[in-house]
């Protein structure tokens, strides 16, 4: 038996909404804790890992671990039906096998949801990954969205590098260039740790969508290293962690 | 001659918008208590009757009876011409064949549209249907217009039905379903009036069109009856009633 | 060695924006005083001249007299990046072919913009229109905009014409019209300056793209004559003056 209350639907519907740029069908873990998602996107260029903490909810009951696949997309149009002020229940009994979402405020809506079958095996995260970064960084999350528009308008990648004292993300065309410099001096740069140079490309389209997250959270932590993926993370308060981990670009001649 | 001023354009603008979207050309009878039409759409499955009363009206004059047939959405795109606070005049005179519009603020616009000549034979209000309702509701029309929205997301009809202490709008899909429940406690239900259990079943495509009536008039009044047209009554205060009369959609295996 | 600073880049955005409408590559003239551009648009038929005095800016400098010349939309693009608060520094070095765009707030965003190479002969003002002109009338900008939306809706060119105490926007399809009329009672009229009755017809889809600067300049002036070009000036304070001469359309039978 699983059930869970929103007085406000504003986190997980904007949440969600950058996660369903990704992904289809989603497989959450439920549990006591919270529930939780770990999926790659179809071209395999991106892992999302989105974590949802029982805090995030106004009431949260959930009485065994169970896993509850869905379509993302589709929920999260249910939760854009939601009205201001509506509270929205997540219900779902042991035995059916429907997920129940009901909107109540001046009138009560309810809106029932299909469990589908999870497909394939479970993505794992990639631990070790974690060593391989060279590079930390925090900025707010403003910023670095800026940064990607602003690059989207030269090119489709852009190249990240860091300094011991400066983060800049760069896009070039044949004839046209953009910049985005952060140095310590920069109120939106949070926290630099980069014990030497570094630098690596990556997909624009992609970064774009993680950064809808944006929304969510006020700031972004960035982990890379040379040709090696970027790890995005996002937190809200003590509700919600969104990751994202991003296969570099890697230029072949 | 025909005379009449609008301080505020806002009402016959929208109420007129929605009408648009069932109509093309409109015969309006005038006459010295307001502007009436009633009109079919082209494919004979929703009646319009429209009344607007001389009191909607800052100035109203209308010297005899008389019939003015014009292009509903043309006449729309012109009110949507008018600036805040701009004062609108339309005036005919006996002779002329032409309705002029005239907007006075810091400048006078002036737009002349022509008559056209009636097609087809007048339309009658349905009299009899009277007594066919079996069910009667009163809704805030913000929430059944949600509840149609809801219900798009699965289908293309909605199931009306009532019970003696409720409401319920349900859309069905081979695997997901949208409910809008009321009971008496539902603040948005105003008036429940259901001898007996009653469910029909309309185009969604429609109430939806009919539904933007919803910006000028609070609530709006259900009637219907099993397998039996839906009247919808939509009212402004004492200058505007806007009525829809849906056929039902009958399922024919 | 040209150097200018903004700390408000919705002056020039907004009217870039609108010049970016008629032209694709500009070529600026660069002095002391400011910065100038001539230019017609590939048709032919209607001429911009845009003139940005030194006071529009924060900072200026500008050591001796050059010329710039670059893709407009494309340095349009670029401005509509800049974020509320954004300072934003225009910069080019004598050696350099590049003009570098810096934002500067939370963070800092640099932009570089190849310069292009000047094609044809540089475009010169029509200096002799002025004695031709019969009819002078300043309006607000906003009034005279509203017009010409109000005359699209019939026709894809407007008459206007003036008597001693009235300026008329005319517009007429072949069973519909539409009119703005401004007299001395009208406060959007500001000023009206015809000896004798004057029309000409213009073309509505250049006046449409012209009226875009309304949004930077309260009134507009307007001069033409009988089937002679028509004279735009905008203005905003001491700041910008953009005008735009348009060819008149004459019909032929």
């Amino acid at each position: 038996m699983f059930k869970a209350v929103l007085d406000d639907v504003t986190l997980v519907r904007d949440s969600l909404d950058a996660v369903s740029n990704f992904i289809n069908e989603g497989t959450f873990k439920l549990s006591k804790n919270g529930l939780s998602l770990i999926a790659m996107d179809p071209a395999n260029v991106a892992m999302v890992l989105y974590d949802l903490l029982a805090s995030a909810f106004t009431e949260y009951e959930c009485s065994s671990k169970t896993k509850l696949t869905v379509n993302v997309p589709y929920l999260v149009s249910i939760l854009k039906r939601a009205g201001t002020g509506d509270s929205v229940e997540f219900k779902m009994t042991d035995s059916a096998n429907e997920l129940v979402i009901t909107m109540t405020g001046d009138s009560k809506r309810t809106f029932t949801l299909p469990l589908l079958e999870a497909h394939g095996n479970p993505v794992k995260p990639p631990e070790k990954l974690k060593d391989g970064f060279k590079a930390e960084v925090e900025v707010e999350s403003a910023a670095i969205k800026a940064g990607a528009k602003d690059a989207l308008m030269v090119s489709d990648c852009v190249l990240l590098s860091t300094t011991k004292d400066s983060f800049v993300m760069k896009a070039l065309s044949d004839t046209n260039e953009v910049n985005l410099q952060l140095s310590n001096e920069s109120p939106s740069l949070i926290k630099l740790d980069s014990k030497s140079a570094v630098k690596s490309k990556y997909s624009l389209e992609y970064l774009e969508k993680m950064m809808k997250l944006s929304k969510v959270a006020k700031t972004v932590e960035l982990r890379f290293a040379d040709n090696y993926p970027l790890k995005l993370d996002y937190k809200a308060l003590d509700q919600l962690k969104v990751s994202f981990i991003l296969a570099p670009r890697i230029d072949t001649e």
